[in-house]
């Protein structure tokens, strides 16, 4: 059996259609070199999607790789638990640094849904500890994406056809999509309104990645914060996709002008490295869950590998690389030349829809009356032919590269680009 | 600041008020050796509770160690949405060959909530996919701890005062308690009465760990068996807990007699170094998720770590060793050993008021009339100034060393507990 066979043969990939999972002819991964994968023959592609919107700096990175094997050297993990870690707490100090949250607790997991569960029944929670009822839904947006869990899903909007699970989803408040001209004083209507039945607000700033990135407005979410302050509803910003720097600025809510009371991280936390997320509950949430021992008021919540030592230690590596690298600086430079590249693209290749790009983070819009999706997705299979790793998203073709790709680089996904168009539409 | 303080002023630990974290004396992990802890202050701890369960062959295994720094080499980190990874695939099929499920197809995720949210999922979508409409819920047992998402929560059966969050959880069908006698012929017949509205049943195999090693009979296991059967309901067995040779089996439906539809891993299958988890298919339940590109059929889920390249290659090399240390062997001694050194203490000692046990997963129940979750922490702490580190679960001392763990370390466990008991019992 050749490798995508035996993969085929025991592997359930994710979001993925395994009955022609074959066909669509995969990159099965065995090395990495800086922005590049190379597969199990030795071909060699440019990660153009972050290997799903994880890898910051790109793979095998000395500095990081050094950090592992120094941690390696003291311990893999130990729980947090009732105990510490030392190396998670240098981490968490160093990230409370960072972060848009007043006086920062952090709370760590492993998926990005685990941080958006721990973010809901933290909201949840703080009303119940303060003895005020009644706070037990969220507002959430259309065209949201949170994750996959039955509480992250319920907070999403249903997209890729999860509405089927909507007997296992709490429901909750709707605002309108990212693409209403009016969605955010809507929602701070609905805010409003809604003010004693809600426990939080959740919201994805800046882009919603998953729904094609749809872009808002940054002026639009103080909208949004000034209901959630005068209702007194807390906010919770989802950065898991938007984090650590993707969209031009270390996190995307500084650009909106939030500070919210929970935040959720995931994805480029460690640099793409290992599996951890965070979620980072403000001063003020964080004492509300202060109390006797054994008390009601703790959190009952909790992961096995929150917190892991490996993951805390390259992440911290990672953190301080960020400045050492100029790697805000890069995101910003290449950002405009992608725009300029693919606006220019637009003009003479009449499929392209609309282009949406904040950061590093893109959408190439493609418009198909014969079916836009699977344009999309043929589009990404001749990039990949062409030795640039990609991935469609429904009527899009994503560019989300590594932070630190170069000039060089960029063009070489826009001629990518460029030649499978011209080779997918006809 | 000193370490604890640090600690405390930005790291919010799960399962622990941390209004009194830091008088409750919690040890700050450095390093690792064999099956010790080594403090910031250089002070060793035996790791009595394989880091909450994770820990199977102690820290910093050579083996181990030199898996992770050869996959470093290699790459970290790709994504198994649509595409592979050589190392994920050779872990799967190592996988494939050992679980207790026909023709298995693993999907990764990285918390263990995270497996049996994905689990909990598929059963419901299988169902969809066949057209049986109808099958929304699932039977779950009384004692019940699945995880700490909403979903997993859901079919919890809420302890820790967690049913604060009812109105985020889906209602199921709830069977006894492990602890009555007549819990498996009432979920027989619980499941025969709602077999039309019943997705899955979902069970821990042989113990209810979180419940604090609620042990049901091996053999009672067959009426569940042939109760999914006879009303044709997927059975989830979730060994996230038990898997990986923690009750004497690799895997506890091994003992049990059971082949489940879908199993959750999480826990040891990385010997306790790295995030993993995973949700096993049988062949039946895959094939109802096969079907055209992009349809509906499609199971739409996934976490940006799943599969994650460093782990798998831990997980591999684990799998291995389990057969070339003999471990099972080993967990089957110990556990006879410390039977009897429990048996033994329990007789000249009346606060024990049970002893349940098995393979290495053990809880010593103590009863005492002024509360006795407080005295099963004060006999913890105690012990941890013996230098033996474990957790209390609610009025249980809980026991789960390493599963390479000595004859010499299992009666330095308990002499330890016999000090501490005599120092916090009066």
């Amino acid at each position: 059996m050749n490798w995508i066979e035996r993969d085929s043969a025991v592997v359930w990939h994710g979001f993925t259609q395994m009955g022609c999972y074959a066909d669509n002819a995969p990159v099965i991964v065995e090395r990495g070199e800086g922005r590049e994968l190379i597969d199990v023959d030795g071909r060699r592609y440019l990660d153009a999607f972050s290997s799903l919107w994880v890898t910051t700096l790109g793979h095998r990175v000395p500095e990081l790789d050094q950090a592992l094997r120094e941690q390696i050297d003291r311990i893999a993990h130990s729980t947090l638990l009732g105990n510490g870690n030392r190396i998670a707490i240098e981490f968490a100090e160093a990230l409370a640094q960072v972060v848009p949250v007043d006086q920062a607790h952090i709370l760590f997991a492993s998926d990005g849904a685990a941080a958006v569960e721990q973010a809901l029944k933290m909201a949840f929670q703080y009303w119940t500890n303060r003895g005020v009822s009644g706070r037990s839904t969220y507002l959430a947006f259309g065209g949201a994406y949170h994750g996959d869990s039955v509480g992250s899903l319920s907070v999403g909007a249903g997209g890729f056809g999860t509405d089927i699970f909507d007997p296992l989803r709490f429901p909750v408040i709707r605002a309108p999509t990212f693409g209403d001209p009016q969605a955010f004083e809507t929602a701070a209507s609905l805010i409003d309104r809604h003010r004693h039945e809600l426990a939080a607000v959740i919201v994805e700033p800046l882009v919603q990645g998953a729904a094609g990135m749809q872009l808002a407005p940054a002026a639009q979410f103080a909208k949004l914060r000034i209901a959630c302050q005068r209702a007194d509803v807390l906010l919770i910003c989802d950065e898991v996709a938007t984090g650590f720097g993707r969209t031009g600025t270390l996190f995307a809510a500084e650009q909106c002008g939030l500070r919210p009371d929970i935040l959720c991280l995931g994805k480029g936390i460690t640099g793409g490295y290992l599996p951890m997320s965070a979620t980072v509950a403000s001063q003020r949430v964080f004492d509300a869950f202060l109390g006797p021992d054994l008390s009601e008021r703790t959190f009952y919540h909790g992961h096995s590998y929150g917190g892991n030592a490996l993951a805390a230690a390259v992440a911290l590596r990672h953190l301080q690389l960020f400045g050492e690298l100029k790697v805000l600086a890069n995101v910003n430079e290449r950002s405009v030349q992608l725009r300029r590249a693919l606006d220019s693209l637009r003009r003479s290749r009449p499929c392209i829809s609309d282009i949406r790009l904040v950061g590093l983070m893109g959408a190439i819009e493609i418009s198909d009356a014969a079916g836009a999706a699977k344009t999309a997705r043929k589009i990404c299979a001749a990039m990949v032919q062409r030795g640039v790793l990609t991935r469609s998203l429904g009527n899009v073709v994503t560019l989300v590269p590594p932070l630190t790709i170069t000039a060089a680089e960029i063009e070489r996904i826009v001629a990518a680009l460029t030649g499978a168009i011209d080779e997918a539409v006809v």
